[in-house]
C-alpha cells in the first residue's frame, strides 16, 4: 500500500502503535477532560463526567465461534465494556452495538447475540441506544461503544497511584485463561486432531469465566460504601502483569506484588497442574479476567481488608525500584507484560 | 450456527433487521432521551444534550483500497460521523477510532490513515479521545464513534416533519455516486479487464465527492443565524429517496418532491450522460452525498430561500398521499428506497 519506507507494525506492538499514532494529538475542546490512554475517555458536560469506551472484536482474533455460543458472545461483548466504565469508577448507562456479518448468519443467530447483550444490559441497567448491522465479506465483527457517567471528582484514572499505596485485586485470576485452554483442547478433540476425551466435569467455573465474565459493579459499590476512592484503577483484560505496568508507568511509580497473595481459584490450580503449566504465570499473564485492579492509600488498609472479594496483593514503590513479583521463596522477579497482544499473532 | 429455524437476513434487509432486533428494547435510564432510529442517540446529562453516533466500515463492503488512499479514507471515516451529529443539529466534539488490520499494513499506512482523521478533526474542532488497533485475519475494519453536544431543545430528530413543511436539501446530489462509477471503471482498466483509457479531466468534483466528502457544518450555522430550527433533519448517506422515506415514515407524513428542483452538478449530468444512466435516479438513489435533508415550516419560506447552497425541493403532505416524485412532465412517481443496502450484496 504505502510506497517508500515500510515499518512493520510488530516492531511497535499494540500499545506502542497507538502511542505512536496519537502522540501529537492536542485536545481542542474544554469539555474533553481525558483522551487516549485509560479504560475510557472522559468528558465534562455541564459538570457531569461522561465516560466513553469502545471495543472492536474480530472473529478469529478475539473470539472463536466453534466454541462460543452467540448468546454468550453478546453477553460478554457488552460486559467487557461495562467493565471499562466501572474501572473508571463510573456507572455504564448506554451502549451502541454494531455488527458486521456474512451470509452464513441468519436472523435467529443475531437474535441469540442480542439476547445476550440485552441480558447483560438488564443486569447493569444499561440502555441499548444504537444498533447497526452491515455485511462482511468474511467473519463476524462486533463494535460496541459504552457511555457511562460519574459524579465530578469521582473518576479514577490509571495515573494516581502513590508510593506506599496498597495494590488490591478483586475476585481471582487465571481462571478465564484456563477456561480458554480447556475450550481449545476440546476444539482439537472436536476436529479429530487429538485423542483426548472431552471432560468439563468440575471445570464449570473455568468455562464460565471465559464465556460469561461478570463486570464488577459490586466492587465499585462496596468501595463507595466503605468510603474508599481508589487512587488508580483499571480492569484486568490483558493480564495482571501488563495492567500493573500500565498503572506504574502512568503513575510514575514502581510496585512489589507477592506471589502468595495472588488470588487463584482451586479449579484454576487443578487445571494448571493437569496441563503442566506454571500457575503464577497463568494468573499474571493469562488475561480476560475482567477483575478490578486498584490502589488505595495505606491508611485504608483496615477498611479495604474487610471488603468481600478484595485482596491486597502488594504495594506501590518509588519508580526506581521497578515492577517486581516477590516469589514464594522470597526472590524478586521483574514483571514483564506478556499480556495478550493481538497484533503479534 | 443456529439449530432449528433459519430466517435469511435478506428477507428483512438492514433497516428491517435492526428494527426486528431492537423492537422490544425498553429504555431504563432517565438520561436516555432517544435510542435506536435516528442519526445519533441522544442523552441528557445535567441538562446538556449529548449525542452519540457510531459507524462500522468494512473493507470490500464500504471501501475499496484499490482506489481509496488511506489518508482520504481516514478523512472520510471521521467526516461521515461528524455529518451524523450535524444532522441532529449538534456539534461534534470527540471521536474514538478503532482499527483492525492485517499484516499487509505497515506503520506508515496507519500514519496516513490517522493524518486524514486528524485533518478532518482539526477542521471541525473535534478531539480524538480513544484509539485502539487490533489485528484482523483478513481486511481492514474501521469503527468510529463520535460524541457531540447540543443545547437543550436544539436537537432535531427525523420525526418532526408536519404537513405543508418545506423539504430542503443542501449542496447537490448524485455526484459521489458518479465518482464511484468513475473509480470502478478505472479499477477495471487497472485490472486489465476493459479497454478503457483512464480520464479524470473535468471530473475532479466527482472524485472529491466520493473520496473526500465534507460534513455540512456551514449549513447548520447558516440555519442558526437565520433563526430557523428545522422540524426534521437527517444526512443523505443512503440516497435522497431512502432518507425522504425515513423522515416521512417517522413523522407519519407523506411528501411531494419535484424532479426539476433536485440540485445536480454539471459534472454529474455529463457523467450520467456518458454512462447512459438516468440522472434523476442517480440523484435520488446514489447515496453517499452527505448533504443535509431537512424540513422547515412553510412560514420560513422566504428566509430559507435566501440561505446559500440550500434548495427547496418539495413539501410534506398528509400521510395518506404517500411519498412521490413529480417528474418534469408532471407525472407522479412513487418514491422507492433503492438506497444502498450492504446486506443484500
Amino acid at each position: 500500500m504505502h510506497e517508500g519506507k515500510r515499518t512493520e507494525i510488530s516492531t511497535l506492538g499494540e500499545f506502542g502503535l497507538i502511542k505512536h499514532l496519537t502522540r501529537d494529538i492536542q485536545l481542542q475542546n474544554p469539555e474533553t477532560k481525558y483522551g487516549v490512554g485509560d479504560d475510557a475517555a472522559v468528558m465534562d458536560f455541564a459538570g457531569k463526567q461522561v465516560l466513553v469506551t469502545t471495543d472492536l472484536l474480530m472473529e478469529g482474533v478475539h473470539f472463536d465461534l466453534v466454541y462460543t455460543p452467540l448468546r454468550h458472545l453478546g453477553y460478554k461483548s457488552a460486559m467487557v465494556n461495562f467493565s471499562d466504565i466501572y474501572a473508571m469508577n463510573g456507572t455504564p448507562k448506554q451502549i451502541t452495538v454494531s455488527l458486521a456479518i456474512s451470509k452464513r448468519f441468519c436472523v435467529e443467530d443475531l437474535e441469540d447475540f442480542y439476547a445476550g447483550v440485552k441480558l447483560a444490559c438488564q443486569l447493569h441497567h444499561v440502555d441499548i441506544v444504537g444498533g447497526d448491522t452491515t455485511s462482511s465479506v468474511t467473519g463476524m465483527t462486533i463494535s460496541i461503544t459504552c457511555i457511562g457517567v460519574a459524579d465530578k471528582d469521582k473518576v479514577v484514572y490509571r495515573n494516581g497511584a502513590h508510593e506506599t499505596d496498597l495494590i488490591c485485586v478483586s475476585g481471582d485470576l487465571g481462571a478465564a485463561y484456563m477456561g480458554l485452554q480447556l475450550l481449545e483442547r476440546e476444539k482439537a478433540v472436536f476436529q479429530g486432531e487429538k485423542e483426548v476425551q472431552p471432560d468439563f466435569a468440575g471445570k464449570e467455573y473455568l468455562l464460565e469465566r471465559i464465556l460469561k465474565p461478570e463486570a464488577r459493579r459490586d466492587i465499585i459499590e462496596r468501595l463507595a460504601e466503605a468510603g474508599i476512592k481508589p487512587t488508580a484503577m483499571m480492569d484486568i483484560s490483558d493480564g495482571l502483569s501488563s495492567e500493573l505496568m500500565h498503572i506504574c508507568s502512568q503513575s510514575h511509580a514502581g510496585c512489589r506484588v507477592y506471589e502468595e497473595r495472588i488470588p487463584i481459584d482451586y479449579q484454576t490450580a487443578v487445571m494448571a497442574e493437569e496441563l503442566n503449566m506454571n500457575l503464577s504465570t497463568c494468573a499474571l499473564n493469562g488475561g480476560e479476567d475482567y477483575e478490578l485492579l486498584f490502589t488505595v492509600p495505606l491508611t485504608a488498609h483496615e477498611t479495604v481488608s474487610q471488603i468481600k472479594d478484595v485482596k491486597i496483593i502488594g504495594h506501590i514503590t518509588k519508580p526506581e525500584l521497578g515492577c517486581a513479583l516477590i516469589t514464594r521463596d522470597g526472590n524478586e522477579l521483574e514483571l514483564k507484560a506478556q499480556g495478550w497482544n493481538p497484533l503479534k499473532g
